[in-house]
């Protein structure tokens, strides 16, 4: 009698989850469909294994051997698929002695960071130009406002490591150097929306591989 | 034996409209009372006029003689209580010949600017450092994707008017100059985090009142 | 050295920025791709240029030759692709002597009416049924709170311009009286649900093409 | 040893209970405390009961001795403290023969009938001014799409009941009969923004309780 | 002349509605297209009808004959395609005398239960881990908070029926028995993460059909 | 006449910047006025300071003594007030050998887990009963989504340590074995609802302080 009922009830599970199974739980990245506003389209899940849901590349330290001396990892939902809708993301910093994360915004997350090793000077602006500047050593964080600049330096004499966490699953990265003097926008414009000298701006963009 | 239905309908509807008056339909700003991550505290409805809902200073032009020849003037829940909650906000740029709207971006909101009178060149620049520049003429409108770097040149030779329409009642704003040089934030961290060389910085903290 | 450590950089930000460039910034609407409850699919940034973000359609009079004596004329994200996904949407009415803004409602969207010419009344009605009216001049705006129904009418003896911003890049937009006689809704029904009588709704199915 | 873990755990549980237990599981509404853009207030996590969260007001025919031959009784944030902030809500309608729930609107929510007893024909109306109309028996469910007009009217020779669940704890509701002719909207403004004829407004107003 | 402008007025409206009808009123689920982190792609238009809106399953009572003495039947925007991305859903309950719905969790959506027939105990637990528990007559609604563990048991002696409303239109469930011990979770990992002895959950393996 | 205009222009910055700086960049938490449903009330812009955005007591090794072998240390919006409002928020899990964090949920949030040191064992469950169970090594990232069973094994012979991130400042925590037996939930009802049997349920319940 118990293995009648039981069987009754495994059919009607199998069908309950079944037709429900879908959107619900979550939403893995499909890379080959199209976009939305929201993400990215869902994998089918009948596809989808628990490696969606694992990433080892923050487990690598980044290669510091570049002008700002820090290598950036990123799991975003851009290249984790798993985190696709979820609205949380990671990102690892290695800075070598000297090394910095150049003053940046993210549009539509905020952020906190996380030290794992060496002395951080950090900090953020706020909109009425007020600056909050703390150093920070291990296991302090500190959180940096939706959309406000931030930056950090390592000011020890050790390489420092920290990971940082979003709230967004693609929560952009806009880096004010590279923003301003890495393109096309023509130098008379900085000048005149920036206030910096064109001596100054012109310098920048030969660094930086700008034109105009 | 109409008049009868009627007024126990007219009582039926004071009882249930003055039951669910309160939050449903908006949340005037109170000034006075704590205000939450979503918004200001609500103002009584008992006490709410038609005069909460309406403003009037977007009607005067802004006064231009100041350092970017642009006069700017918000109408954002802070200052104009109806909005309070419901996600859309504006402004006024006046723009005299040569004035500028600085490089700046807005944390948590997207914009669209429309030219009523004047010639501008508008520009954002995208995550990837790419620039999307536009001169546009009366008429023409152009969106500012959310919490992206933009700025706006009066490069005509008469007057220049543009209201801008927000996508929050609350939208923020980092003016890229004034964040950086008019405040405290050190000299070697703005080189270190900016890549900016500290004859500039120190140029530009003289204009802007920064120190240190 | 420096030329080193820059080519090392400048390949470093390619890959960065070409792994997260995707989602990120913008969500260009692509009509020819399926849609989501969150707005259009996005299209390949690739192919994205500044024209998707600059739309000229309000720059020109609406045409006021028909029953309202008002042409309007709107920049939402199913006309101007930039817009998608990004919250916020405009539209223009110019208003011929005379001439009206029908009481209709957005779903879910609130609105704030700018007057550029002429001397508008507008007007909103709450949940409990009571009146926001006022009498606007040039520059004066008015916020109509998510969903109540609202109108307005140009009350001078010259035309008048305004702009409309919204809190959503897709509004909705129901107009009172196509919504009710416009269409197929049988008398009977309309008589029932709104106290109208017969003779007058059959009037008004006549003078706007509604049936039964 | 068992009893010495048991305890340092026991402590544990208290201060780490004790110190997150207050804004995460729920908000019960305060109602003598300010309100904000999400809500209300919450009560102190300590006074809450099993009580703020189950309302009976519902098991209660409501009364259908008035115009519309409709009792309505809500279960909105406003009535019911367990829902603040929880995006749903609940309402019951007792229709008697004959009876109608009135075209209306919520804004902000969408909404699904459940019949319980009776035969009722249910519409809604889309922007492009379609109809969609059902004749609906006992089990029967409809969805109503956010902030579209839509009305039920009992067409059965027996009372019928409904349930109405929301998508958001403060839906709103627009009845439009009330909106237009129960205050002192003046006839002239009725008349350009709906065309409706002036001899019906004044019938109405007149019905309904409204001046001007 | 009346029948000109009439002319110009409805080619204009027609010209209108067809330019914004698409997204914005509602997003009928298409489910032969990509699905999003907001739901499924939405059905051309043109083609939604009535029946699109109206769900007929929940009127016909569950099936009780199983372990749970219950029959669940859900209206979720997974079989109701109306449903899709306006964040409302509906399910019915029968339980049989003794029957229960057993202890689970929706993740990302509150609900109200609604007694329509029986006597229903009803509890949730917050994280406090304290109870909250009521038995429920006719008419009686309760609700429970987003994501916390609930549960319902038919304490009557005649059979009841429930509706249950969500806070999304995807509202997912996870029911703990099945979760715990219908699927390969190795006994080991249950009894260390749950402090579940081995044999008893040996036991409800072999009940439920869970291995390892 | 630099000066002059510079002074126009810093009276003009310090108005603008003072009328808007309020609820735009953060709303620090003030424990001490009420909260709503989307977090705590704002503590007056001018008493913030750099230490409301840090926060240290995740640097500190948690207490391992105790029946789960594993100390938790949250820094959620309840102890750290500069999250609040913000989305996202940290924890910390020190697991001894042998240590476990329990199977559990968040409600409203998804979560990240880091391994820094050790090796891990990490599972979820979906809402069709499937298992999606990992081995993860020091560097390793798993997604846990919203609102889903989980757990975490410390499966290593040295102690592990990983840092958990999550899409909510209020992320909520319902620990499974505390939820169903440290309190005074009813040992029927418990059987009738999970289907573990009454000896067991007993046992848990005095292990761990539960009555009735």
């Amino acid at each position: 009698m118990m293995r009648t009922s039981f069987l009754i009830f495994f059919v009607l599970s199998l069908i309950l989850s079944s037709s429900y199974a879908a959107v619900q739980d979550f939403c893995v990245a499909d890379y080959t469909a199209p976009q939305g506003p929201a993400g990215y389209s869902c994998k089918n899940p009948a596809n989808v294994t628990v490696d969606d849901f694992v990433y080892s590349a923050l487990g690598v330290p980044g290669n510091t051997s570049n002008m700002i001396k820090t290598g950036i990892t990123t799991a975003f939902s851009s290249q984790f698929p798993g985190l696709n809708g979820l609205g949380v993301a990671l990102a690892r910093a290695d800075l070598a002695v000297g090394g910095v994360v150049p003053m940046h915004t993210h549009h539509g997350a905020s952020e906190i960071v996380l030290i794992i090793e060496g002395t951080i000077t950090a900090g953020f602006i706020s909109s009425d130009n007020k600056v909050y500047l703390k150093t920070l050593k291990k296991g302090d964080i500190m959180v940096f406002p939706q959309g406000l600049l931030h930056f950090q330096v390592n000011v020890g004499d050790t390489p420092a490591l920290e990971f940082v966490s979003f709230s967004s699953d693609s929560p952009g990265l806009q880096i004010l150097h590279t923003a301003l003097f890495q393109n096309n926008l023509p130098t008379d414009l900085i000048t005149r929306s920036t206030f910096l000298d064109t001596a100054e701006i012109k310098r920048l963009k030969a660094l930086l591989g700008g034109t105009n």
